[in-house]
């Protein structure tokens, strides 16, 4: 029963920032540190097809001359002068930089003068603690550039960075409005390994509900509900904010990138369209534990009340039997024993043939 | 006990593709492959009414001259080589061959330069086993011509043929757009013959709840509950799709066919508020399940209650006068012993009474 | 116990018509014959206040000169034929026609061209069997003419019909449109009485409910459930078309009769209200029953805990006294029978102390 | 138990008229007879804030000239006649007359050519009953006068008449349409004395669900639940309907009545908030409710398990040693009695501590 | 058991004014009367960066010559004739001080000739009693001037004073409309706090529920839930208020503020979201309360039908030998009673098997 702790831990829900009181736009890393170090990635490509990469730790590195897009992907964000320097740099409003900074927001789009900016929630699902685990990604997309904020060293988008080099899709030929939509894209494409896991956890779930409901099964439910409300309270802000990105009129987003943009809105929608169906399989899960433990406390009170009734008068009988009157005449009658065991057989036989017409045997 | 597998297989949502990190627009098949081989189907029909047909595997046969309408029933996803020249015979965009590829699209409509897009999800019922089947078609209709792709064998349009072959109804007599009007009512059609399915089986089981609620009640009900869940999220998003066919102002959709979509949208419409319908069924269903298993448990309780509260007095006062002392005066009198049968019977009777008049007997 | 079979019927869905596979148009009955013959009666009256009334079987009646509005009112739909020179007469959409003969529609308000198509379901409720009881009438009003379809024989309408006569109300000095508009108020005036009825039957039944609930209750709120959610599904789309009709700029319609039309509306939406009221009032009803076992249950449990609590120890302790073995010295003293009496009932006297304190008692 | 339709009442929902079958705009009294005679209190002020009073009985008092507005206060509704006079003085349209008459109206707004329009409940709670009781006030404002229509004799506005005399407020400054918000207002503003009922009803309802669930409780709560669904369902159209007089551009209401109209829409919108919250509430108390009788009905059946299993095994030993075989060699053994009390204090005081452990003691 | 009321009260809705049937824009203060006297701070600054500060007390200060902004916040608001002299200076409608003086407001934004007004509701939350406080704050703001109006004399704006003097931010160079919204975004910023405090008492009411729920367990889930419904009530209205805020074209609001508007408004969505999320959580909590109830409910029932499963056929068995026929041959073998034990203990082991097999121990 200790082991519970163990296995599943209380889930908890995020944390959010605490800056109460502090003027707006002031740039404080409101995240749990995860790195040590700040490192900024730096890949730029021309019209030629010619690629270059930089990566450069805690300072912002020097871009080259000529190129057509350049992605600069920061991970680390407790350095706050680097992404004041690099928020100098690209003119950006300083409300943006402080929603960077704050590693638990709600998704969202806004326009800007200078570009486009956007932050996702980069998803990975933790199977044995039944925990998703979030990764806030904020990707600010101007004339030329392309600015993508992490808060963990892990790289999120070797794929693309694969593409890039290896020249498949249209990534090398678009500008930089293509870009953040292929950085969003598989951001959103992971959602779906995310549902993956999370349906088969459902599948064992649903089994182990049905063949051996325990102590754990109703803990999981739980925990489940928990994730998919957390789930859904990030996917739903996205679906929205990459609707706006497909719609908005923003000069730095080219027209033959909008049909890309429609078909990434589609797939959030089916995301958000697929947690709501998990949602409501839950809750049906919910309903089948409870009815199976109904089911089987009736069973096992059935099987106290046919053993009660079947027992009780025949343990009474023998009692009456085993008082010590001066005068109890059946005592002394020679077959009254015999008598008594036929009638107790009889009594005993009538209630089973009543039970199996009940069909509680 | 075990059989309940054997019957009740463990519902499985459908699997959704897998094709992470790849870029958008890549042309891979990513549902189940059904059939070895892709054929192609091309019926072909024109003003004088002359009816052409080919029949050919793995390749694209070629249309005959002077063809009013040309349509092309390709089924088998897997030979990709095929859906490409399609792509590039017709001048179709990359992402719609991709979602022609991908057989677990959500519904959904979209007008292109070069024609209209439909998928759609035919629909079918496995009584047996309470599962409904789904096999996407895709119908894409340009000036002239028709596409419709599917990923199994099995001919979901033989009353179109007929219907073409025949001359009956107005089908021959109309354009590209009147006939992917058909098809996709065809497919909406039987929706129909699904929810009169399911219908029976809801009849069913609520006399089973009703009758004698066991064990595989609440499984089905279960089962059925996360049927029509998956069954509202294929329908809802095509009431949307269709709900946009019937209001497209594409130059492919000629204005005699609108009265057509739009009376093919108040079907969708209705199977929707009867999927509605069902889902409150089935959640009355469920209430109704509960409360009579909460009925069952009252009642076996009562009669536990009943035997106990009559016997448990009278076996105490069987145990008393089975006790040993020396000094028992009781023992000793003459008729003692029937003056006590005589009291437990007025016990009994009394409480019995008492019984009747709480209405528990 | 098997008497609720004939009580209480296992609830069915109305049946849905099954013509898939037929072209779009395709005049076939879908309904249960009700009839065996088909019944047109034709009511003219023209400016003058003149009113002829024609009563025939199978054919169509021919109409007088001169009439100010003629309304035919066609009662037994299987005459294909008929129905088929009807539309031909007033040229109507054969889809409109496939909509009249339809007769498990959605209700549905369309314009047409030579006039404006309504579908009303008229419903009664059989307080016997707790159903609710639908017959579809279409109305079909054009320049001068209503045309009114139902599949039964009942006359729906004697109330219209005796205002025509009697010259009450403005029936008779307006147009086709205002007949058409009576015509449905009168339908949907007697959904007032049907609520009235599921009124009663909800209070008799939270009556029941409350004082003495049994194996009936529950299904009797299971079939309101379900009646009131078939009701819902019926007038909630009526609503919408009235709406539609209430609002329409269809020439057949004149500015006068808009305030009734508005008026009408009101009606539709006061009876979808109290349609959820009753919705609601239901799902109250069921959550009392569940709560009324639960604390039945409870109590049924107290007792059995009470009587065993207080006989279980006593029963010990007489069991003691009946042992056999040879060295019992309280056995020997005197009054020491008279003492265990004591002493139990101390006992006996303690533990129900404690259950009134716990207000078990 | 008797006792409990003599304290809480069946509810009743409340009846609609019954007027099937006759033509729309017919005048018939639809609610009940309250009062025997109908009085008509006219009340009138003039530029120079003079007050004119007259209180007639079945007759339309004939105004003073000079009137700056005319206030008839008309209580008691089964005098048709009077009614219809007063609908042909003011050109009063015959559906608005009918609506006058029809006391179970949803509230509702309507603009005409001579007036605006407006129905309200005015709502009081009969604490002893727990049951809302309704009076439909009628309010017809036109040019220069006022009519306010009820079916009670009570006096709804003491203080409105109190306001007039006292030249208090602006009500004496302003024209016909402040004083028809000032009575819509003053209804409304006892929503909020009813609601603070309401609570103090749902604060006495928590505590003794709290502290002794009964049988009443559930029923006090069911029937809150009917009341409140009775009070949403009068309270929602009426924030619609004072929506649109606050935003009807009708030339009877003068700009600077408008921010006093707004204001009433919000309170409006706030007592609507309120009795959302008080829903939710008596949900919680429900479910509150559930888990109390759970909650107990665990602890009796925990004690039930902790008496039956500490004393059956001991009876059962109990039991072995008052059988009577002839050779039994424990009954012969000197202290073998006192040995058996022993294991039987081990056994009662090992279970006991077990169940300790569980936390069950 | 009594404890409970000394931990947790019973939850208090928060008390509405009773102002019925006073004419509109009757200034009376409605609230509690918290202080004893109104305390007026008067802080402005001028283009220079120059601040004078001045505290009075039931008197309104006059203030300093060219001040670029003047912030009054009003403490205390039992003064009614101070707030009418500040209504009187600064040209304020009676419906707002009204609004000022109703310490219950819903929150909401209003456009006005001389400003704008938007009342919000303070809260904090004490974790002991699990209550939110709200203490309302109006704020008023016109060309130049600031007016916040609170009823306790808690100082709720600390860090605005410390930012105005330290300079930090832009408070000081900015207009009034700038103060305004930091007044707001100051007291939307606590509510994370209350957030955070409500997570973290979620956290342990989860283990607890979890680990040992008990009778406070449900009262907890149940005040929580209050609590919830009211946040929600409060913050829902306030998102409306700062978006209509944040859209506002009032000549008092400055473009450049927009943006910070704006993101107050991302805010309240933020806190609304995760109010939601929470509301959902504790609804899961309550199912798993009602799970676990059941969960344990059926592991007692269980131990007590083993129990009594096991020893009822035994102590019929021993009750039998235990009869006192005169022929009762059994008794009379050597070896019988030993036999018996045999048969009991293999009774037991076989039952236990049973069980076991039925995973029931």
């Amino acid at each position: 029963m200790n082991l519970r702790k163990a296995k599943l831990p209380v889930v908890r829900l995020p944390k959010r920032p605490r800056k109460t009181g502090l003027p707006p736009g002031t740039l404080i890393f409101t995240g749990r540190k995860k790195v040590e170090e700040t490192y900024v990635t730096l890949v730029q490509f021309n019209a030629e097809g010619q690629i270059f990469e930089q990566h450069v730790k805690e300072t912002l590195p020097t871009p080259e001359e000529g190129a057509f897009v350049s992605w600069y992907d920061i991970r680390g964000l407790h350095n706050v002068e680097l992404i004041q320097a690099i928020g100098d740099r690209f003119d950006i409003h300083p409300l943006v930089l402080e929603d960077v900074l704050d590693t638990q927001q709600r998704p969202k789009f806004e326009e800007h003068e200078a570009g486009v900016f956007l932050t996702v929630q980069s998803l990975s699902f933790d199977r044995e603690k039944l925990e998703i685990k979030t990764e806030q990604v904020a990707i600010y997309a101007g004339k030329g550039f392309v600015l993508s904020f992490q808060e963990d060293e892990d790289d999120l988008f070797p794929a693309i960075r694969e593409r890039i080099h290896s020249g498949r899709g249209k990534i090398k030929k678009r500008g930089s409005d293509y870009l953040a939509y292929a950085l969003t894209d598989n951001i959103v494409d992971h959602y779906y390994l995310l549902l993956d896991q999370l349906e088969e956890v459902l599948d064992d779930l649903e089994e182990e509900v049905l063949s051996r409901p325990g102590r754990h099964s109703k803990e999981k439910i739980h925990n489940l509900k928990i994730q998919s409300i957390m789930l859904r309270k990030m996917v739903s802000p996205l679906r929205e904010a990459v609707g706006r990105f497909s719609k908005t009129d923003s000069p730095f987003i080219e027209e033959s990138t909008r049909i890309f943009l429609r078909d990434l809105y589609d797939h959030t929608i089916q995301v958000l369209d697929t947690i709501d169906t998990y949602r409501d399989v839950m809750s049906g899960l919910y309903d089948l534990y409870l009815s199976e433990i109904s089911f089987r406390m009736n069973n096992v009170i059935q099987l106290l009340t046919i053993m009660s009734t079947i027992f009780i008068p025949l343990t009474f009988l023998a009692g009456i039997y085993g008082m010590n009157f001066d005068n109890m005449p059946e005592l002394h009658w020679e077959y009254s024993y015999f008598v008594l065991w036929g009638i107790m057989v009889l009594i005993a036989l009538g209630l089973i043939l009543l039970f199996k017409r009940k069909r509680w045997l």
